[in-house]
């Protein structure tokens, strides 16, 4: 992740030099208690350490202890099969070290140590690191860019490095990265004797970071470089083909992502970056594109992307199965990724509000409430009898990309509610807490999203000239109300009430967001979702799961204008139903042939009952069964 | 395929003791100048040539002769990875022994002869035959029955040489099919050395054939014991799970197929084989419920079956994605060969009503109308900008099941056409050409499906007291109407209209059909159909294909009721098509985000257009473009 610094200020004057807003120093926000409290804290008080367990478990450390040669065992030792389980460790030791910013745990410092000694052990002399190449292919390096993932894990080591000593100020881990960072500028840079780029970005984002971290332009350069050379057909024409890899085209010319998704938002996000630095036109140009391509018709109303579990890939425009869905966990993050820095080089508001719809939908539902189970694949809708693999979210993966990936977006969330800019600061997403930069500052309290109302104070030491930007977010254009001490503000439609005063401290800020259920329907060409609602309340996007409701979850038909006589039950603070009392009729079961003459009448008339709904982040909590995001109503088209 | 003795009477008195209907001799139909004969003449005259070709070029023949000897080579110079190519030289077999009873082409049979000459080169001296394992695997037998398909295997090598046998008299492949039979059962019968059975059932039909054409009830017994051996967990938790083998529970207690489709099929038409020749009770009983529950939810309007791409399998009830259906070809084959087994077994019309559908539908647009290009997979919808996977039909595929799966179907077509039991003749599927048994006989004239009137005439030589039985296809009971001799024949609800008479030979018989578009709609619960309609007429489901349509084909969506004004232009006998006025609309493709509240438009307005459909089977034979069968229409719920 370590977006903390993205486009601030470093030690080189030009640097974020296109960036329209600049994120905050990763100190600078700290969550009060609220929605997000719960969730970060349960990530730092479970996650964190059912991860260490689960990766000594699977063998993932162990694995850089055969590479160190402090453990002894030839390749048939090498714990799993995958060449990247080397990253789990890095991205696990980047969400605990964002951890130590909020804590003084001596605990956590001596585990995020111990296993930073165990990387520092396997780093050859040269900087070297890589367990799987190390023990599986007798140190010969490099010779499989496409699906090695070397670069992949040395950009996941260097985020972390980078993480680490941000947060603690520590150097131990970043070092190590250091050192490897410019053996790979010594092999792929200019003067390098390599050309080549890897099967998986990653690393682009992760050097332009530490180039942001220590001036170093090689770094950029090497970004740059990377994903110049994209697009040029090294990846030769494997399975699922060039577009798997964005390989069909070179980026600056690539108007529509396709193929892997996590791949693909990876990649954005590392032209974004360089272009944050850079600010070559194309790239912004290309960016917006792929932005709106997938926009379109290439996202799922829960923020999820990936459509097709085959490659993990993107779909066509509007293929957008509900049951099929794959919008890996991974992808999701990978899009709030590349939101953020959209939303750091424009400013604009709708990167924010696909960043918060991502965030509370097609993310969160990666992680049980309780913080320890995992979805790699995230459905849209279950059946009552599937047969489709595993029952639920599972403690671990063999292919554990997702779990310390959460873990590491949770840590770190802080860093993506607010921005500043030479007027003022700027509040995308709405957490109570605290943000503070060196002259600014304000304490948000808010129940949202569970409730719309936000309640902002300036500090009193942090009085002076300045604006406070708030972000109105799109399903709430046109209807929000902003109060400050009391008095009206005009807000009309914008997408951020700009509040220009010289600030005196102590003054409260009211907005108010009109959190109501909206009955929102697809495309028409969203086969899936045809004839079908999902209910949505705030930024919340709600399924119906069997548990909750009176009759057969297949069986629910909605008709009629339901949300009239919705009511809000929040159970606790993680599961607020809304209960929408609803004419819905039940199907017969017992047809032999599920296809009619149209005009014919099914064998059932319609029923009154209640459908009960819970943010989609919260299903597969208390049982795995079926489950809808998408629920049919006969007004929609 | 070798169904054309099923149940008929054979050397054993009580062979198909518990068959209501028996099946015809291979010789007892031919076919007349119609819609098959043309698909039979592509078939004979270009698929099974260019098939000897590819072959060729696949090197599938010549790992024979490796495995002879006759060409040297160790395992590194076998062609292909998969371990049932061997099969692919059976099917093909099969279907030229089938073509050779309609023709006395010594070239032909010399082709046959040279391949039958290969095959029993590469028989070792105890009967076995397996070019993978005696190539691949150093002669290492039966130590992979999973995923080996040494059974299977010889399961097409038993069909092809009953083929050759019945249709030519010669006995070159037969001896050494029934060779391997007896190897095989003495390694896997009730006094072998192993008790086992194959990962994909095919052995277990083929063996019941062999013991209807030798009278040798060991054949009959293992096929029992294989089905009966099944469902005890042998296959392994492998990847997929039991069910993808049918192996989760013992097959009396399987009332719901799951897993691959194809092993369903096969294993289903296996049982019924049993049922056919044994009369077990509990056997039809399983076989009743797994049919019902495989057409309540699992069947495609087209009669395709297996939902999913993962595993080849079928999906959950009513999960039937239009565009990721796999509904591979050797599916829909495998589901013919099971529904022509239960029509035998019960003669009920239902059964023949989804072979009809099965055959014209989704068995037929494997194959391209000039015979030579095939589709593995069939889906029920292409979008515009398909990034998905090959376009179109291919001429091969390294793994090639289907495309002499369909050879070998089309050139034993005639064996499904009609059946005879003690009281006469039974006609379910009405082609152009003459039905001839000892004592009874027809003669066809029909420009079915295209039009729906079909002219039976009984022979002067056929006289005599029998009954004919016509069935009325489902979509027109109640509509049908049946004349002799010009006069009314009550006909009512029937599905079989049973004309009892002293026929003097020289009778016209004239069934009309009613051949007109209708407007499908299917259960809510098919989420890629609600809220649309697919066009049927008579047994032909049509789809939209791009190139006919004024207008994109994801815009249109139907209202009103178009298809009162249906006009059917038929440019060519094989693609008749159906012209639609229909009020439709264009969405606008521009909008930057597909979900929108429920109540609030879309940015365009109806416009008038119409549809244009062809034929499913005869889909992308012109160009591979956008195609759906199922299509919006406002009164669809």
């Amino acid at each position: 992740m370590t977006a903390d610094r993205t486009a601030a200020s470093g030690p080189v004057g030009t640097l974020g030099a296109t960036a329209v807003l600049r994120a905050l120093p990763s100190h600078a926000t700290r969550l009060g208690t609220g929605f997000w409290s719960a969730r970060v804290a349960a990530n730092a008080e479970r996650s964190l350490a059912a991860g260490l367990e689960r990766m000594t478990e699977a063998g993932t450390l162990e694995n850089l202890e055969l590479a160190a040669g402090t453990v002894a065992g030839d390749a048939a030792a090498y714990h799993g099969k995958l060449p990247f389980l080397d990253s789990d460790v890095y991205k696990w030791l980047e969400a605990v070290s964002w951890h130590l910013q909020s804590t003084d745990s001596a605990e956590w410092h001596e585990r995020a140590e111990s296993v930073i000694a165990l990387v520092g052990a396997a780093q050859s002399e040269d900087g070297y690191i890589n367990s799987f190449v190390t023990v599986k292919h007798g140190g010969e390096r490099w010779t499989d860019l496409p699906s090695g993932h070397e670069l992949y894990c040395a950009g996941h080591l260097i985020q972390a490095g980078i993480a680490h000593h941000r947060a603690t100020g520590r150097t131990s881990l970043f070092d190590i990265a250091r050192r490897f960072a410019d053996l790979i500028v010594a092999e792929f840079g200019e003067d390098g004797r390599r050309v080549g780029y890897c099967g998986h970005p990653e690393v682009e984002t992760a050097l332009v970071e530490l180039y942001r971290e220590t001036g170093d332009a090689a770094y950029l350069r090497l970004a740059d470089r990377f994903i110049s050379l994209r697009g040029s057909g090294q990846m030769g024409d494997r399975p699922f083909g060039r577009r798997y890899w964005q390989d069909l085209v070179p980026v600056r010319e690539l108007r529509a992502l396709h193929g892997h998704a996590v791949r693909a938002f990876y990649l954005a996000s590392g032209v974004a970056d360089v272009y944050l630095e850079t600010g070559e036109p194309a790239l912004l140009d290309v960016l917006r594109a792929q932005w709106d391509d997938l926009l379109r018709g290439k996202t799922y109303i829960t923020g999820g992307s990936g459509a097709r579990h085959r490659d993990e890939a993107l779909g066509d425009a509007f293929e957008l199965p509900a049951d099929r869905a794959y919008t890996e966990t991974c992808a999701a993050i990978a899009l709030m990724h590349w939101a953020w820095r959209m939303q750091l080089a424009t400013g604009e508001a709708q990167y924010a509000d696909i960043f918060e719809r991502v965030l509370y939908n097609g993310f969160l539902a990666g992680v049980s409430l309780h913080g320890d189970h995992y979805f790699y694949v995230n459905p849209l809708q279950v059946r009552g009898d599937s047969t489709l693999g595993p029952q639920g979210r599972q403690a671990w993966f063999s292919c554990a990309c997702c779990p310390p990936n959460v873990m590491r977006t949770l840590a770190s969330l802080t860093h993506y509610l607010a921005t500043e800019d030479a007027d003022g600061l700027q509040i995308h997403q709405y957490a109570a807490g605290e943000i503070r930069t060196e002259t600014r500052g304000v304490t948000v309290d808010t129940g949202y999203p569970l409730d719309g109302n936000v309640r902002i104070t300036i500090p009193q030491d942090r009085a002076g000239n300045w604006t406070l930007a708030l972000r109105i977010p799109a399903w709430a254009n046109g209807t929000a109300t902003v109060h400050v001490n009391g008095e009206p503000v005009e807000v009309g439609d914008a997408d951020y009430v700009r509040l220009t005063r010289t600030w005196r401290g102590g003054e409260t800020i009211d907005l108010e967001l009109p959190v109501r259920p909206r009955l929102t329907q697809a495309d028409p060409r969203v086969d899936d979702a045809r004839g079908c609602v999902a209910i949505e309340r705030g930024p919340l996007v709600y399924c119906a799961e069997h548990l909750d409701q009176d009759t057969e979850l297949a069986a629910l038909s909605l008709s009629g204008r339901p949300w009239d006589g919705a009511q809000l039950q929040i159970a606790d603070t993680t599961l607020p139903t809304v209960l929408i009392d609803a004419a819905a009729h039940a199907h017969d079961t017992k047809e032999p042939w599920p296809y009619r003459e149209l005009g014919t009448k099914p064998g059932t008339a319609p029923t009154h009952t209640r459908v009960t709904a819970i943010p989609y982040f919260a299903w597969a909590n208390r049982a795995y069964g079926a489950m809808r995001v998408w629920l049919p109503h006969e007004d929609a088209r």
